[in-house]
């Protein structure tokens, strides 16, 4: 017999967010959630490798945290500070990694260490919607500073700082994903990474840098990190393989020097990230990583173009966007009479998932017009479609974009 | 150049844990940690089963949580939910089943939702180090109840009880290890099930059973879980791969109705636990895990009795403790004159790693002749030697035990 129910309405605490809502599958055109490529995840080479690394030293599965401490599997770490060297500038020993369970791990672990409620922290102001919701449900304030295509204004970050400082307020951190920035997709300038690191050190704030999206850049040069940039041990970084490798694979990082580190390890009371996937990942990457990346590159970009081509010819210039040098999403602007909350929950009637800008930004308001299209997910002749369906839904609710035949004309 | 420290101390939350200290590699003797048994890690058959189901279901990596939803992947949950039918009389749909990043992860996620500072939680006395700290970090207070053989006393629940009523209190769980509880490796019995059962109901006071041992009843029948055997949805159930397959595999699972799972799900924002590890598992266990379990169990259990053999042999009289019916540790008591937290000290700096009882319990003082030894994973030459090393140690420090000769006079 089916136990019956119990109320436990008094018992939950007070600050929950809402309860979750059953699962009922992907939508048909799935534009979120940061998804990639299913033909790019390397079935193969990850079988092989998964024989290789499993038969070779699966007898030290039977220990907590394999043979290499609460860091994480030593060969991943060994390839992540050489990799961080090659492609970020970024200079650290093997412990000064940290495997993490997703970058989002990382972020948990970072606010756990330094947030309190009632602290602040600066974050550009638009930015990933998952880092908004993490701090803000911790009780901290959230200050936006603004962007522009080569990154944070630093005018604008220094009349935050003044304006802080003269409340006696001192932020945490100012978070930034300075690579493939999340929502805008764009790459910070060599010249504003100078100026932003010149700012944050004379102020004493922290910088919380987030680069899981670093790995994806085709167009021009994926920068040197801000972690690498700095001579002090002021940047926080964290990066991950669910946007290079497999989203479903928990695995991410965390680089930092020690006196930090040790803290942060003192509350990661988890048993270690999952030793599998960590050990497979490590024995795949040793041999694949760069090649995987090259074709997964070349299939994103292929996406995107056929991504800009349907919304250019659904939506002609009533939306907005600028091409992406990398990553795996779109950051659009429609005209000022749509309202992206209310599009996107009509797109969803119609199995079509967007992220509607006031999720990515920190002033929801802002967000209006705006909305994210993951494009790494669906097959081309799918993007195609679910623009072309999005399109409708939009000239239904708004009476805009004109018909595709109204543009062609 | 490496970069410089930057200083972090006015930046740190003020409630942290100390700092972790750096990894210097397992002890030579290594009786602590829930480590298993290596020889016992099914390398051929995980390597098997890796390769089937990357094989055929990889592409599916390309999405968080595969295609299953926030819960975990559904084939896993499909194993436990029959698992649990079959072993624990537990009745449960796979919908409420939620796989976690080991069973760690439940112990979290059910504070996260039930737990402020300032709530009581009650806890057997003689309880999981782990679950303490945890607890406690949380700004809870703990009250401890008296263990007998065969489980939580009746009466001192009752006076517990009544006397938190009496201070309009009313506790948010009773934490309990009914099947090989830790550290007393005893097994609750169906008569002290149901009377806690009936006690915990008339107080509308949930249960939070934690099974993360059960599988390894070895001497006896494994008896119904609380879950099982209670009417309604108030006994929240979680279990573990970590001790019947591997602990670094990070995989458990938590039991629990909708209406609670749906508020744990609501605040599980990691982006799913571990797909290679879930997948690799699952397609392991449909074949093999029956076998499995009865050949690590028959081998755990020589390792035990190599343990209390090696004890009767070096400590004689001096150690007393009961031989558990299944598990991996075995509760040790010694005479007055030893405090085992010094004992514990003394033995690291010769190579030997115990749990101090004080670890162990609610009220860290009665844990002073207590110490708790895992005996999974080292093999049984090193329990041996280990075991003889520990008493060289006690012998010098506290003047006892006598010698082995003296002993064996």
């Amino acid at each position: 017999m089916a136990p019956l129910p119990f109320d436990y309405d008094d018992l939950l605490r007070s600050d929950l967010p809402p309860a979750a809502a059953p699962w009922s599958g992907f939508p048909r055109y799935n534009f979120v959630g940061g998804h990639n490529d299913p033909d790019s995840v390397p079935v193969d080479d990850l079988v092989a490798a998964a024989t290789r690394v499993i038969g070779r030293e699966g007898r030290s599965l039977a220990t907590y945290g394999l043979s290499s401490g609460a860091l994480g599997y030593r060969p991943l770490r060994e390839f992540i500070a050489a990799k961080l060297a090659r492609d970020a500038g970024i200079e650290c020993s093997a412990d000064e990694v940290l495997i993490t369970s997703g970058s989002l791990q990382g972020l948990d672990l970072v606010n756990q260490v330094l947030l309190a409620p009632g602290d602040t922290v600066i974050m550009e102001h638009m930015t990933y919607g998952g880092a908004i919701t993490r701090v803000k449900r911790l009780g901290v304030n959230v200050v936006g500073v603004a962007l522009d295509h080569d990154g944070v204004v630093i005018e604008a970050l220094e009349a935050i700082l003044d304006d802080l400082a003269s409340r006696g307020i001192r932020p945490k951190y100012l978070y930034t994903i300075p690579t493939v920035q999340n929502p805008t997709a764009t790459v910070m300038s060599k010249g504003r990474r100078e100026a932003l690191l010149a700012l944050t050190t004379a102020r004493g704030v922290p910088i919380f840098e987030d680069e899981c999206y670093a790995d994806l850049v085709w167009d021009g040069e994926r920068p040197q990190a801000l972690r690498g940039m700095a001579g002090d041990d002021r940047v926080i970084h964290i990066g991950s393989f669910s946007k290079s490798i497999a989203p479903a694979l928990r695995l991410g990082y965390l680089v930092a020097g020690w006196p930090l580190m040790s803290r942060i390890l003192s509350i990661k009371n988890d048993g270690g990230s999952g030793a599998l996937e960590q050990m497979i990942v490590a024995e795949y990457c040793r041999e694949h990583f760069d090649a995987h990346l090259t074709l997964l590159r070349s299939r994103l970009r292929a996406k995107l173009d056929a991504l800009m081509t349907a919304l250019r010819e659904q939506f002609g210039d009533s939306a907005e966007f600028e091409a992406p040098p990398g990553g795996i999403f779109l950051w659009v602007k429609l005209p000022a009479a749509v309202d992206t909350l209310r599009l996107t929950q009509a797109a969803l009637q119609a199995g079509i998932a967007i992220n509607p800008g006031a999720e990515w930004m920190t002033d929801a308001t802002e967000g209006r017009r705006r909305f994210r299209v993951c494009f790494a997910h669906p097959p081309v002749p799918m993007i195609r479609e679910g623009v072309a369906a999005l399109a409708e839904v939009c000239r239904r609710e708004f009476g805009m974009p004109p018909r595709p035949a109204a543009i062609h004309r």
